[in-house]
């Protein structure tokens, strides 16, 4: 990282010693300023010490030797740049002094402007602007940073003078203007300055330094300091910056944008930021520096309005744009000051940008011939089309800050009056209002419920608990594991610390951060019709390197599914055909039959449900494979809880349908018997179709039947029956050959055939073990790599939210291990078990179909696994399609940022500075760096 | 196997072609019979055709091209060695044919007795014998024998036949002394013998076939075909034998024990079977053959009686006796026939025994000499000791079969009065009584009444369930998942099938069997004290590969544990410790704390407590390394249960007593909310520590202040302290940390220090596939095989016992995982952790804590692995220290047989006749082959 020693950078008209490369020991800014100076771009001349100083100084506690002559003597050399001098009581040279770390840490550390006033240099200002007021305000600004930064006098003692003199506690340049009766007396300001200098001598026991070379020194001194302030610590930890890089100090000759009507100050994006729009966009405020745009005293023109006023400096800056967007190859956001009619660049960097102002940019910026359709990929994140493809709320227009707050589980904002269970949701819809259904938790009979609400909210479970699982398949908000939320069945209400909110009242949810607000919240609409992503999408596809399918169980779902592109289906959960009103009686009468007889019976009333229900996916997606699952769930998910078992007893006796009440008795028996202490790792996936082959036959006499029905009808369908929770070839081995012997039934009495596959899920620690004996008895292996990681970290989805959370805080885990592979063990698993596959059989298709096939992160190592397929929620579709690309050989070759032939290269990374986020904060900006 | 291609292997006074190693072609029977031949043991010559014979047989449907003559010539040359001659009218010669498998299937195969007989033959028969009666029966049993066996007429239609000419079904040798009246008409025999030949004629089409020569061809033939009939596959399922070895057929000629006073029959052990005692053992019954022993219609005498009436057949016997012990180098059971004062041995094989004389006469064969220690080591089977060490039903004196049955969980018979809660169990205990528990599973809290009770009956759970490793750690008997049985509370009564038993009433259990008794079974004693045992018991101590440890939670646990040798404690669970009565309120306080400090309250009051439990524990073992687990069980196992807790508040509300309604809501509260849907996969574990450090620091308070005081005493306490549940490196590292920062802690406030070992429980998946990263952190590692198991699987050790039942008869599972350690699934996850741990550092210690650890079989695996030390419950102790001498290449390396100059071995690996089962009933015997 170190550069033969050199520690101290120059850019000026004469000589620019580093480059936009070394943003690691420039920082950011350094480094733009740099290569800004190199393109012939006007930017104000100065210095940058590097890192490695900062490094030195914090672990010394002092400057390293020598640095303070190498200051020294570059400042001899900016004075030259310049014409002026420091401490010059004629023509002084006034600096600042910047932090600039190598990853933007907007507003967390400490800047020092206008060093080089004293009480000598002071009547210089004064005379060369021909502004009294416009020095002393300048002189009082330097005291006031200066002592709270460098000197640590706390900011609220210089309001205190302040507001002794002037009555206000605050007074800038923009104020002055606002309240001319304070500003015209020059001799309240020298009031105030006597004040400043005053607090300063009562503080520190010295007076104010008045030598701008010791100035220069301990700001230099202090912003390295500022690395160490527990708010710049915080920053670092919540975003996951290292400690270690220390920032850079950048030293700039001062340049005004308060010197009279021909000066001024603005910031602009090179395009739209919001809507990614191809023309400048920014703000410009005359006679005016920086701040005061933020401030919102004065009110800016639009810069699109300043070749009228300015039209030199105005085609300079435009031209200037462009050559920094062409240069650096995308969209910059970027600061100017306008003195005495001369425009200066003070900083430019990649804009941040909504997410569908970055998907027009890349595809614009591709078309343009500006950067290859690769990279425009690449310059999209996979997670924020969830932003484009949901409803979002407005969240300028937000009034009130979040209720509480869950795990993000299914992206997308929604609003509705709450509905304490699925009963009740379903009730609600039918009068024709929105729901959010409010649960513990939900389980599979909690279907109807959640199809009627739109969005859910559960105070359990974690990415993969069921309600985040049917969420996502249903394209609905859904926040888990909600903690505090505590739900009163019998009072009808939900507790949430001190608010009490009764079944009905409006709340909004956000499914993308995890957020819940009381009321109503404003909404925007999706932009899901965005004709440049559809570009993109398409572009996209043509460079995944594997397939990607949706898990769908409906033909609806497999509808949405084809039109963006899914290759098939490739994961049909068919117990959710059961749950439907009409037929899970028939479910139930299955279970509770005391006699094979009886299961067959209720069973023959089934086959002819399921049969239809395969011959539509198989119509749909013809002549796209379908993997459909057996029947995974234990049985005791389809039978109504005890609670509500015991209710249904106690109406038949109060009725005296003794009849029912022993019906009902038997079905209690029933449940007391299913009752799991740990229902995942119980009587489930293949074990019921090894304790109930029934079930099986009829599963896989409905999937042959119905390819065969639609087969006659001249399409082609392609079978995959997927066996789940498998654990040994043993099972696997019998299961197949069950499987073949009820296919040799149904071919023979049909007198037809139709060719299907056969293939394991492998979600069990031990099927991967056994992967390579396990796959000799099949076609297809499908990682369930959701109950993969339960079973691997014995971390069970529907309980571990609450120490998750505690884990990603204590920085126990980098990310959930649900919502992100983890690829030192569950990872690890999936790498033996492909490694052993394929090294018997090279044939066999490898897929995986757990939620993290929706998971840009995870995709990316399923592609280093050398995976054939994934398959993913049909609403993460375009995301998982992204990111495959992304993923492939062939985008991650293409450069995410042009390559010149100066080797010159400036992050995109870089997050929004609180003044740019001032301008975008209409639009939702991504949540997270670009790349 | 096949041996140059010979078919036919003779035994007689001038050739023998096999010998006693050839079991796998001659079979048991005929190995035998060839060895004892060249060993000059009188028998009656004959030769074996080879299982290879069989298995082409079985193939192609006909014997052989050449077999037939070879058996033609083979039988000239017995016509030589006996002087008689097939079919011969004067002089014929009889002979058996008879079934021998490589592995003995008792009764499972068919025989054919008194081959040549025929019309013509008949006569001379009974000439010499002296008999016509005697001539009549051999007649009329082989016409019924080969007629039911070779020509596949029912049994019932000989029975039928019997019946209508002498009013009897049956009719014996012995039936005839017995009936006079009946045997005297040999008229009526001739009856019989001539409805016997209708019964064949009509049944078949063709008579019974004269030639003796095809009387042979078809017997053999016949035998062949039994190897295929469904008991004799049934058989070979249950005992795990291979379909494809087949049987070898052994034609012998014929001696006859019933040639008047000077015949006889016996059968024999060198060695009393039932005691081990050192005199030879068995009956003898003059003027029979051997199924009349069996029919017990005469009473056989004594072996040692025989000298009084035939001194020199005596004497030649226990020479026989002698020398058949030495050569085989065990005790040898045999059978014998007496023909006119001249003894031939018809069979010998090792003796099936009891398992206390299994000890005895390990220990006594080893004492003189015949065996080395290693041998006497491995002759006795591990789980046998369970026979020995903890009573027994008296199998005899069992009235009833059982009332139904369950998984055999923990061994041992136990007699007690039902109680159907911890509660009652603890209550009737306080009378007196004597209580079997009876419960739908067991949970910590139940940890009273099951030290009140005797044994523990569960409807659920697997063999590693709560109640099977809580009883395995008492050493009390219990059988879990025994599904059949259906408990109502309310009523206070049990439903199993049609019976309903009271609370109260009284049951027997037999852990070792899994069966359930209606009323009070009779039992016997252990026989723990015998000395035979203490000693071999010592010598396999010696030869133990690894450390065996005890699993313990109480200094009388750890008494026990040292007494029998154990060199450590490898597991104390300290959650047993926060049951005790005194203690729960303040762990309950604990746990529903809103605050750190109440928590931390409640904390201080139960460190003084856990302190003095550890200083106890450390004391006895000093200066043996006690390992104690940190908190384990999710927190809501600590308190009551929802309905407990809705009964305590409606009892507060009746008494108006809201302060205690109050405080009981927020429990109830804390119950909802700590509820977890999968406790297994729940907030557990280290989880605990890291989410409430307290609870950790306590207990590191609590063993190192125990360690600081018993060391101050002068003992050598060497604590270990170890971390459950660990699923990451960053979990283990932080952990570490947190234990080392309150050792310094402590060790700060009494100036002084001890040294302590940290380490990691391994029982999750995740764990062992970064077991290296997480041993980096530890100085030792033991797998928690039972949670490894689980996880690996997914098999709730809960819930599992259902299909894991059906699993084990449908041939899905060869052993519970339960019980026998997995070796291709969870034994491939333990190798490939400690290859990766001993790659990097050879210094770890290794062990295992799982209830596996208590298992020969999985023992014998660990070996394999190169664990440093196991460490099993304190009942398992001695199962354990034997397994682990009998996995040591030292006993490994020696012989289960002497292998003599002549290479001669003959397997022990033999069960019971039907005969000798008879003969040894009155002891249970080892329920599994020896070896």
């Amino acid at each position: 990282m170190s550069t033969n020693g050199k520690r101290v950078y120059r850019f000026g008209s004469d000589v620019v010693d580093g480059d936009g490369s070394m943003t690691a020991i420039l920082g950011g800014k350094g480094a733009g300023l740099a290569e800004m100076t190199s393109l012939g771009i006007p930017v104000p001349p100065g210095f940058t010490l590097t890192t490695d100083v900062c490094r030195l100084f914090l672990d010394q506690g002092v400057l390293p030797s020598g640095v303070s002559a190498e200051v020294e003597r570059t400042i001899h050399w900016l004075e030259a740049q310049s014409g002026k001098r420091l401490g010059d009581a004629q023509d002084p040279l006034l600096v600042s002094v910047r932090s600039g770390a190598p990853v933007s840490m907007p507003g967390m550390m400490d800047t020092v402007l206008n060093i080089g006033l004293n009480d000598d240099t002071l009547p210089a200002l004064a005379a060369r602007s021909g502004s009294e007021i416009f020095a002393l305000d300048s002189y009082k600004r330097l005291l006031q940073m200066f002592g709270s930064i460098v000197l640590d006098v706390p900011k609220s003692v210089f309001e205190a003078a302040m507001e002794g003199v002037t009555g206000v506690k605050h007074f800038t340049n923009a104020d002055a203007k606002a309240n001319p009766d304070i500003a015209s007396s020059s001799a309240r300001m020298r009031e105030v300055i006597a004040a400043f200098q005053q607090v300063i001598l009562q503080h520190t026991g010295k007076p104010f330094p008045q030598d701008p070379r010791v100035q220069v020194t301990m700001a230099i001194e202090a912003v390295f300091h500022s690395w160490h302030t527990p708010r710049a610590r915080s920053y670092r930890q919540i975003h996951d910056i290292s400690e270690s890089t220390g920032t850079a100090v950048t030293v700039q000759t001062m340049v005004f944008g308060n010197h009279g009507p021909d000066s001024g100050t603005g910031v602009g994006f090179t395009r739209n930021p919001s809507t990614g729009e191809r023309a400048v966009f920014g703000e410009y405020l005359a006679d005016a520096q920086g701040e005061d745009i933020v401030a919102g005293t004065a009110t800016p023109i639009p810069l699109a309005a300043l070749a009228g006023q300015m039209p030199d400096v105005s085609a300079e800056l435009m031209q200037v744009a462009a050559r920094l967007e062409a240069y650096f190859r995308d969209v910059q956001d970027f600061e100017f000051t306008v003195e005495k009619g001369r425009l200066f660049l003070l900083q430019t960097r990649s804009a941040q940008r909504s997410a569908i102002a970055a998907v027009k940019i890349a595809f614009d910026l591709a078309e343009e011939g500006i950067i290859s359709r690769d990279e425009a990929i690449r310059r999209i994140r996979p997670s924020s089309l969830a932003d484009i493809l949901t409803p979002q709320f407005d969240r300028v227009a937000l009034a009130n800050p979040p209720l509480t707050s869950g795990l993000a589980a299914s992206p997308g904002a929604a609003v509705g009056q709450i509905a304490l269970t699925a009963g009740q949701a379903v009730a609600m819809k039918a009068q024709g209002k929105a729901v959010i259904l409010i649960t513990t938790e939900t389980t599979a009979d909690d279907i109807d419920g959640m199809n009627a609400a739109v969005g859910f909210l559960t105070a359990r479970g974690g990415a993969t608990s069921h309600a985040a699982v049917v969420a996502r398949g249903m394209g609905k908000s859904c926040i888990t594991g909600a903690h505090e939320i505590c739900i009163n069945a019998k009072a009808r209400t939900v507790q949430v610390g001190a608010t009490t909110l009764q079944e009905g009242d409006w709340l909004s949810i956000d499914g993308g951060t995890g957020e819940v607000f009381a009321g109503r919240a404003p909404l925007r609409p999706p932009n899901a019709e965005c004709a440049e992503l559809a570009q993109l999408m398409g572009w996209a596809r043509e460079r995944m390197p594997f397939r990607v399918r949706a898990n769908a169980d409906t033909p609806a779902d497999a509808l949405a599914a084809m039109a963006q592109g899914a290759t098939g289906i490739g994961l049909c959960r068919t117990e959710h055909m059961f749950f439907a009103a009409e037929r899970l009686s028939h479910v139930q009468r299955m279970i509770v039959a005391d006699t094979i007889e009886e299961r067959i019976a209720a069973l023959d009333v089934l086959l002819p449900m399921q049969q239809s229900d395969f011959e539509d996916l198989f119509r749909t997606m013809s002549p796209s494979p379908v993997t459909i699952r057996l029947l995974d769930p234990p049985l005791h998910e389809f039978l109504p809880s005890t609670v509500e078992i015991e209710a249904q007893i106690a109406c038949a006796r109060a009725d005296e349908n003794w009849d029912v009440c022993k019906s009902l008795e038997a079905v209690r028996r029933k449940i007391d018997a299913l009752t799991e202490v740990n229902p995942m790792m119980g009587h489930r996936g293949c074990r019921l179709s090894l304790t109930f082959p029934e079930i099986l036959q009829m599963q896989v006499r409905a999937i042959l039947q119905a390819a065969l029905r639609v087969a006659a009808e001249g399409a082609h369908p392609s079978p995959e029956i997927m066996v789940p929770l498998v654990a040994s070839e043993a099972e696997m081995r019998v299961l197949a050959e069950m499987i073949q012997a009820t296919a040799k039934e149904v071919f023979a009495e049909h007198t037809a055939t139709i060719a299907f596959r056969i293939g394991a899920m492998i979600e069990l620690p031990r099927a991967a073990i056994c992967a390579a004996q396990i796959a000799s008895h099949v076609s297809f292996i499908s990682f369930g790599t959701n109950d993969l990681t339960q079973m691997t970290f014995g971390f069970s989805r529907d309980d571990s939210a609450s120490y998750i959370s505690s884990y990603l805080e204590q920085g126990l885990l980098k990310t959930d291990p649900f919502v992100t592979i983890d690829r030192e063990g569950v990872g690890k698993l999936m790498e033996m078990a492909i490694a052993s596959v394929r090294a018997v059989d090279r044939s066999i298709k490898i897929g995986v179909c757990g939620e993290h096939a929706g998971d840009p992160e995870s995709i990316a190592f399923f592609q280093t696994l050398g995976v054939d397929y994934i398959s993913c929620s049909p609403s993460r579709l375009r995301v998982a399609q992204l990111a495959a690309a992304q993923s492939s050989p062939v985008c991650a070759a293409a450069p995410a940022f042009e390559v010149s032939a100066h080797s010159r290269v400036i992050p995109t990374q870089v997050a929004v500075s609180s003044r740019s986020r001032a301008w975008a904060s209409h639009v939702p900006l991504a949540r997270q760096p670009l790349f």
